[in-house]
């Protein structure tokens, strides 16, 4: 079993926290974005949406979507859960990764893709919605903060998946030059709670 | 337990088509997006990113987002399961959801809000972006016309949470008029099947 991956994309690191935190370790291989090691035709036929990271099964299956990934090892290696332990934990787990994704995630992926210029050989940059992406950003980052104050950790008092979206998104963040600012109170002591971990430096 | 939603909106067909293959029937509370019933202090307090579908449970607490919505009732009635009976199947069907997600329900969701004009009260269209994701779409209709020449379903051989992602979306896209063409061959067979299934009318 082989995790394909770019250690530079967030989503990468977000497979890789999630598992320091369950113990495992992995083969890995490392292919250059830039240089498109993504499109080629062999690299299609694990992934036909080309896209980081993927994990490749012993028995010749391939997964790909990092929450899949983590799903995966969710079911396999079940301790210590991070997507939770019963249907309500499970379902509010999911809803909070699923806001850090499409609330933060989402529009920072974009912002990077439309304002950065990195892969502009592929696509064609629209710095206007990349812009209105920065902004979509902020919004979140304040309804997060607000949450965060009587919260201590996205999904309520126990670390999850969710906080590892987060995370790894805002590190990524600072390539769009977003950045925690000093209203963010509450969103600072969870960032420096969970930048601590051991599972951070993955 | 009620179910606040929209019946016009995908994310809210996508939870009822998925109630409706379990056999749970919930009371329900309709709200008019177009009226901003969703931007309420009260709707905000219930969901902070004012967004519909939300579960209202019993004990008071709430649960958007649509698949964790689908996901707490996938832990309390598993039968049919939806979301695989093992680590592989939860996977794949997670992946393929995620697919069926960010690469058509995405591009599909912005493209009505960029280019029908129905939320400009309270966004700023961006009439270019809108148009690009129209053809991002299509490339993925073509992706997954060719994965379905091989597969009953989105996720394999067994009708999953994807299946129901993909259907609602391709219904929902004829607001900004995404349709079938005939070289979907595939597709069309699929959408036929699925669209048979007596959950589609929910």
């Amino acid at each position: 079993m082989k995790l394909l991956e770019t250690k530079q994309a967030p989503n990468a690191r977000r497979v890789r926290m999630f598992l320091a935190e369950k113990g495992i370790t992995l083969d890995t291989v490392e292919l250059d974005l830039k240089n498109g090691d993504n499109l080629t035709e062999e690299f299609r036929g694990k992934n036909p949406f080309a896209k980081v990271p993927v994990l490749e099964l012993d028995d010749g299956s391939f997964i790909s979507e990092s929450i899949a990934i983590c799903r995966y090892f969710e079911e396999t290696h079940p301790e210590p859960a991070l997507m939770g332990n019963n249907a309500l934990q499970k379902a509010q787990i999911e809803m909070w990764q699923r806001r850090a994704e499409f609330g933060f995630l989402f529009p920072v992926g974009m912002a990077f893709q439309h304002c950065s210029g990195f892969f502009k050989d592929r696509m064609t940059p629209n710095n206007d919605w990349g812009k209105d992406c920065i902004k979509t950003a902020y919004g979140y980052l304040r309804l997060i903060n607000a949450h965060l104050e009587h919260n201590d950790f996205l999904a309520g008092n126990e670390f999850s998946v969710a906080d590892i979206t987060m995370l790894t998104t805002l590190d990524f963040a600072k390539v769009v030059d977003i950045r925690l600012k000093e209203s963010h109170t509450h969103l600072k002591r969870w960032y420096d709670e969970v930048s601590a971990r051991e599972s951070a430096k993955a």
